[in-house]
């Protein structure tokens, strides 16, 4: 067995593994980076496309920004649509000059993947039963095959960025984790088209029909969700279908405004919300969708891997430049808080713009005034669009 | 049979029955009031006792205010309690100079009679069998029994103030109504006690043995309640365990400031939400509890019914003075608008707060993440506050 060695391990090759990758880089820290699958099969995933404040000034603190300052959509604000009205939830205005920025994960992954390759770091990738070994220990180590051959890497600490199946959160014990979780009973079907978007900005509609979602990819790419049962067969899904039924859940202005085209890319995603407590273990620290999931709405996913990844990262510089290890023990506690306040509100918008089938009347009512409240309330839109925006990320002092 | 006439007749005389019968009757529009009830029996109720700015202003423009603004408590704010971190909602900072008015329901009811007294307009107290018929004539009328005689009552409109179990709404036929419902699995144990008040503002104590507030009705008549089960029996409350479990609700500094002593009053009250629609059919109108029900957290129920009693006035007043009939048909409307976001935030506060025996652990950290986002956050904190104030009351054009 060959036997490697790092400061920090990483396990995953998405987009939390490669930033805190690229941050710890920078910042003289080793790192490796060890990913199951190729980077083409990493790149083929089509996934979120909207960036917080916080995510964005950590990629330009990585160095990685120049393409998605180039091409990337800087979005002021979204769109409601309820029935036929539409509601406008001015980001910069009601937040103080915030806005997010529209550009997919996809491509930011590409981005810090050629800055990785560019600096020289290494990232293995098809690295095949991956195993961590020792965590409670000062001196924890993994175990891999690559290419046929079996690796020992060495390391100070590890980085579990292995997304909700991975292996770094199944290398806790049970006992040693809490669960939270609820599983919404529809998913999302999904459409990527290369048809100029319908609207400028984002349209989150509620409706009887259920809810949809237009978003965008670049202005001549479209992202489109519908709303559709959690054991819906993709197979039902004409392209002709989804247009159709697109079209009757959007404000009729909108409808007629839609250009249609073949689809790209068509799938169904299941919404869940998930938290694990603590998110870590030992010297293995869990980032991003290994430590918690959140339902699409609100567009939360990636950018709380971004702030596990921010926090991660300043933890151990300190560690390192000021030998602060008493800071690794508040990574759970810190990243927690913000998680929550994440999970609650991709949960309250999930429970607002969808159709819930088996809800009574009462709890439709209230869903309903709910978002009339928050909408005709100046305060109420202030609480969307600074969650929508993303809550300010805790200092590590 | 022995007839009647009046303008205006009023069903019921709680607050809401003389409050609309004082604005009118200073109006010159003449009203005659049933109640079921003794004036005594009236009296002995007790009920809510704050008051959003909206209904002082309107006892204000009542000439009934007098009493209230010389004893009444101006509150400028009021406390979460969250095990023992106290949070401060500033409601006067937060709504740009707005507060609330602790005046017993008993206290405003009492003023109203005198004043009806005072204008020698007339309430039938004791009134038995009312029956409101022909509502959706232009002449609609009621027969009712009073000492021993029938009467029969001609009018134009009636004003259905006869709380959640009174005739007016029951003599609308069901299958033109609409009811929306919660009934919570627990209700309020109260104890009003001769004790100087714990802290000079509300505390709304959220707890794992459940929840709990301290409220008062001047500074030297408290008045406090714990959550208790639906099905609870009275008399397994003693004085002593009732302080005893307040006492374990508190945060610790609160507790030891707690000043003890014999209840004037003790009973439990059920928590429910309710709606029906419309608020209206022909020349009926529904007023407060007989159109809905909030649950007590958050004080609106007295409050949402002095808004109906604004609205069903200024209407009345357009119509008798310009011939305004076309608003009458949207009095329901308008009242609706308003009482499903009183509606909105009693659930809310109901929900937040209280301890759900059978809600699961996401359901209950979410609970947790929506008191922390929304104690943490300025606009969090807006939107409770500009709530809790009362949002206002809308136009008669």
């Amino acid at each position: 067995m060959k036997t490697l060695n790092t400061q920090v391990a990483i396990i995953g090759a998405g987009p939390s593994g490669l930033l805190l990758g690229q941050l710890l880089h920078n910042a003289g820290i080793q790192t490796l980076i060890l990913e199951r699958q190729s980077a083409d099969y990493v790149l083929g995933r089509i996934r979120a496309g909207v960036l917080e404040q916080g995510m964005v000034d950590l990629l330009r603190e990585a160095g990685v920004s120049q393409r998605m300052d180039r091409d990337g959509l800087v979005h002021d604000g979204f769109e409601l649509a309820l029935n036929d009205r539409l509601a406008h939830i001015d980001l910069k205005a009601l937040t103080g000059g915030k806005s997010v920025m529209v550009y997919g994960q996809t491509e930011v992954t590409r981005d810090l993947m050629e800055a990785r390759a560019d600096a020289g770091a290494i990232t293995l990738y098809e690295a095949r039963d991956v195993q961590p070994h020792d965590l409670k220990s000062d001196r924890p180590w993994l175990t891999f095959e690559h290419q046929g051959q079996t690796f020992r890497l060495e390391c100070d600490y590890i980085a579990g960025c292995d997304g909700f199946h991975g292996v770094a959160r199944q290398s806790i014990p049970a006992d040693a984790l809490n669960i939270f979780e609820r599983v919404y009973p529809f998913g999302w079907l999904g459409i990527l088209a290369d048809t100029p978007p319908v609207h400028a900005e984002l349209v989150y509609a509620k409706h009887p029909r259920g809810f949809a979602l237009c978003s965008m990819r670049s202005p001549t790419r479209s992202r489109y969700y519908l709303q559709v049962p959690a054991d819906e067969a993709l197979e039902q899904w004409s392209d002709a279908r989804f247009w159709e039924e697109l079209k009757q859940r959007l404000p009729a202005a909108l409808a007629e405004q839609l250009v249609t085209g073949p689809s790209i890319e068509k799938s169904i995603a299941p919404l869940r919300s998930f938290v694990v407590e603590p998110m870590q273990y030992g010297r293995l620290f869990l980032l991003g969708d290994a430590a918690h999931i959140v339902p699409p709405t609100g567009a939360k996913g990636l950018n709380l891997a971004a702030s596990d990844v921010s926090t991660l990262f300043r933890i151990l510089l300190k560690v390192y430049r000021q030998g602060r290890v008493d800071l690794l023990q508040q990574y759970s506690a810190i990243c927690l808080r913000r998680v929550w306040k994440a999970e609650r509100f991709s949960w309250w918008m999930t429970s607002m713009l969808h159709t819930f089938d088996e809800a009574d009347e009462f709890s439709q009512r209230i869903a309903q005034s709910e978002l009339d409240y928050f909408i005709d309330s100046e305060a109420g839109r202030r609480t969307i669009a600074e969650n929508y925006v993303g809550l300010p990320y805790e200092a590590i002092e």
